[in-house]
């Protein structure tokens, strides 16, 4: 288990969905910063299951209380503890899935790993472990917007066999993304997206689906090279959101089928800075951020646990038909999208302190 | 900079194009394993410039010595510094470059980050920075051949348009790799491959392209959710290679495409063992791996250091043509190959290690 | 800040005197151990306020929840979240230091890094603080007497200017040392050290003291030199604890005065083992456990915290008269007794784990 | 094996007494500053054996070379990797050793924690090890004292039965230190100091000794409490100091002593800043530096290696006599001063640069 992610800005997470509350602490949080709980709620509203009819029925208000590391509203420097109490506990949902792995969920594998498992099968695989995640990522971005007017902004960008057409992500907004409850911004194939995922859920299956994120604004100089290159850390941080299977930077994996003449991102004068003229690097020439906007995409796969039947085994190798019980999203991607601006902003913040740190010693 | 990778298993890799020598030093190695330089030098031999006509015609012969850990030829457990002398210098084909921030290329980004940079341009972006990765994952992969039978097999799966045909992960060998220099086993397509890469060699420009990678024989319960899942940690560590732009695991952004009845892996009983009858998942599910075979794709773009004129600016902001001088790859995969086989080989053992020392205290 | 301790036993600690709660995630607990609260309570107990007449009059009950981790009492190998309310808070007790740093505590110091300071003054700096560390290290202390039956025993040994007689390592217990209320084995001058204190108590002065901790059935072979060998780790864990300004291990200082000839540990052979006739070293050698019981000190200064009145000045530089009013320690050894065993459990745990991994793949 | 050490100025040490070479991989140095061999060159000399008759016959040259990480002697931001080979091998000297563990060193517990041991006997306890320290600490020394005035240090104040005068951690320097080869201010003992030594050398015999440090004009507000409390990792550096069994800071464990009244420091305003009239607490409080002096003690044990006969057991158990054979310090204390600075220079520079990058962000 390693629940802790960042050098400076350090989290600790914990929590699965059937204890008394799932949360994180932050270790690193700079000192004098304006935070309340105003300021993290409305990204796990965003995160919560039972948003829209496109999630899961299972319902929980996720109200976070901030336990430690601010007084009169700032923050002290010391560790800030978010908590988010467990209400809508179900454990007798689950009753097959005592003998039976789930197939291509995580239940088999944290008992090969652990030798136990928690009475919702794959403990932390959980989406429910994400609150920390983002309730922390709240928190860095509201630095980096303040001090850097830094942005991230992440969006449904396909779903199943319908790729969204692109948008800019030097404009996107996340009022734009939050004007329909799928957080896609192509309202063209919006309703036969909406369609698609509501049958899907009628039948009891699911669908994969894929999240965009554009981060705007970032200092040029930030990333570690050689083994936490920007784009490495970025990757490790959507890779660690459940359901993941890809993550692709810039031109991602279409850039392979190009040549370097056309591919090179050419330098030209912007405003006060050099900047290129195309992006096909996606903000980020050899693991460092050249101030341009990054922009990625990450692959979700479909929910594993399904209400159609599956032949599959049990835990003693007998043949059986899983029914899985339940509440269960039939695409998590419109409930990702926090989840992927909040790795995100772990990871840029970091960076971000990393980088300074260097610079206050620098002499040339 | 960040040049250290692993918890258990620790690398801490230096050196660049235009220094005394490039290496890396292992702090936690296990005792007692026999090692020598022979065990190392054949995947360095593999990564080298200068290897064939497909490559750079820089040519190193990069002799690895081991300096310290090991007595005999047996491992101490203290620390085995690796190292490779730098022969093949010649600073003097950069001139340009000391004025123009080559596109695509890491000069801008190394310059932005420290405000310096090498004679070579983008300092540790230099594909020699990947000797220490190899070497150090040249013992890592010893250690887990021998003692988990665990076999680490990359190839090269595309060139530029060309996608090779599919290869069966739980067969593909490194003999039938290297059958060929452009390390791809798709043989009805390899001429038309090398063709295209050599008329780009001729040109002065480059081409993008994919390796894939299997692990065969992982056990079960391996890879340390939430930040640390197996994948995260691959995909880091895949991402941390110069030139990469995406990872994909099991099914990948095709999986996104999927129902979950269809792309759900069903278990079934193996000799001994659950398994899954499919494997979309790629070996990990939950960010533990479920003893399937690991299966993953990365995405590489096409060199940026190309000898065609390019229009770009250079750091005043004036308007220059570039023609880089020097000796470059028209396409990486083939090299990429060892060093693909390498990072995955530094993830595995580290998260072996971790899981070794869960199991100790278990009691159930 | 940071309030993160281990390698594979992970702790993040949270919490300051005025805030909601205090408390910590464990990361890394292996799965499988029975734990409820009742199991970490004891420790609390022994380290809270208002204990007895040789305290502080602040009184809290301390009692801890498991918020996460374990299901039915048994640990899933998840972060294990443990909570402490504060009930008994009165920031008007700290009036007059808002203005004025109390000499040797932490105000100013905390003010010169962060800028600003938690109504409390020293902000983590509080003694309340240690909960998370006791919390945690009970946890730690349960995993290694059911698993190795390791024990680990603190008393206090010295009180200002009275040094206790020895007490022999091999035999001190818990039993014997929770005998009085000021966790000293040396009945002959107990009651000359509780009047010194109390008497302090009453003129609102301190006094210093003195912890000794012996480690019982130790593996031999844990540590990990060079830079985290087991002396070393413990002595970082010791000096993190609030008020403390020495540690010595085995013959420690006394030992600098003495001859090799006299101070060397001869070995002899033991039960099943080889072990040492003498143990100046304190049961370790070159960093690594020999198996014999390790032995230290710790020492702790006066608490900065008094109610004599004391010339200073404020933090405009003007001479002052500062009378701290609050509820105070005059003397903090018999309530660090605890802390030091956790600290000490939690050094001995993370090496033991470390160790485990490396003996798992070790070959001769 | 722990190798490494530092979180954003990190080194990696390598190599033993009988490999190729020792040395130390320092990632994370700044960018910018110039850097030679000779910037480090002095403090190897000052740690070599055989530089005078107090020491050991034992003579190397120890000249540094620097692999990687400058150019044009001006540092690039990327690792710096210091290699100094190995010359004066003479393996045969250990003969007897192999079947016998010397009494209180490093053979023992090497062999339980590796089942291996490098022919020297204890690997990487070996004092050749602190090569790597002091070649890495020279250059955070060198950086230190160039951005911030910051000087380091250390002088022996004890030597068995002799305890040295105090000196005044204010005014001591490097040129009162160096003035005669015990590298000990107190003229008036010295000679006595000194016959001590060399009649334990000729007689085969060791003795202890004691190392103090001051460490001038540390900026207020650096250190990383909780459990990275400045003296907290200024203990865990020395303790990982091969010989060493005890650290104490300020008043140390004469504080315990004391009543607070008499031992607290009070505040008064000094030129520009506020500072303490007296300074028991060793320029540290709550685990943060106040800006005053630091100091510290270091206790090193005598050398365990002597060659008066000894009566001990072999690894068999079976009793025998050993004589040590090989050369050796009767008294580490000289040639510890140029590693008890180097040690302290790592811990500041990381403190340092943790603390600016959390400057950057503060916004009060």
């Amino acid at each position: 288990m390693s629940s802790n992610f960042g050098t400076l800005f350090k989290i600790a997470t914990f929590g699965e969905s059937h204890c008394k509350a799932v949360g994180v602490v932050i270790d690193g949080c700079p000192p004098g910063i304006q935070l309340g709980e105003d300021d993290i709620q409305p990204q796990l509203d965003r995160r919560r299951p039972g948003q829209s009819k496109l999630t899961t029925d299972r319902s929980e208000k996720d109200r976070v209380t901030i336990l430690s590391g601010t007084e009169n509203g700032i923050t002290l420097g010391s560790p800030i503890a978010l908590m988010v109490n467990n209400l809508d506990q179900r454990p007798g949902d689950y009753g097959d899935m005592s003998s039976i792995p789930r197939p291509s969920h995580a239940d088999f594998t944290y008992m090969a790993k652990y030798g136990i498992k928690a009475s919702s099968g794959g403990g932390r695989s959980s989406a429910r472990e994400t609150i920390g995640t983002v309730a922390s990522g709240a928190v860095a971005m509201k630095i980096l917007k303040e001090q850097y007017n830094l942005e991230i902004i992440s969006w449904v960008s396909g779903v199943g066999p319908f790729a969204a057409s692109p948008v800019d992500p030097e404009t996107i907004s996340r009022e734009v993304v939050d004007q329909n409850d799928l957080r896609c911004p192509d309202l063209k194939q919006l309703e036969e997206m909406r369609q698609y995922i509501m049958s899907l859920k009628e039948e009891g299956d699911s669908t994969g689906g894929i999240v965009s994120c554009a981060i705007r604004n970032v200092p040029a100089g930030i990333g570690e090279p050689v083994y936490e290159k920007l784009e490495a850390k970025l990757a490790q941080a959507m890779l660690a959101i459940p359901a993941t299977k890809g993550f692709e930077i810039g031109s991602g994996f279409a850039g392979t089928k190009l040549r370097g003449s056309t591919h090179n991102d050419p330098f030209t004068q912007k405003a006060g800075r050099l900047g290129t003229v195309t992006n096909n690097s996606g903000g980020i020439q050899g693991g460092i951020a050249n101030g341009e906007t990054i922009h990625f995409r990450v692959a979700f796969k479909p929910p594993a646990t399904i209400s159609l039947p599956q032949d599959t085994v049990n835990y003693d190798g007998e043949s059986v038909t899983l029914k899985a019980k339940g509440r269960h999203d039939p695409c998590v991607v419109p409930r990702a999208v926090p989840i992927v601006e909040s790795m995100a902003a772990l990871v840029i913040i970091d960076m971000i302190l990393r980088q300074e740190a260097r610079k206050a010693l620098k002499t040339l």
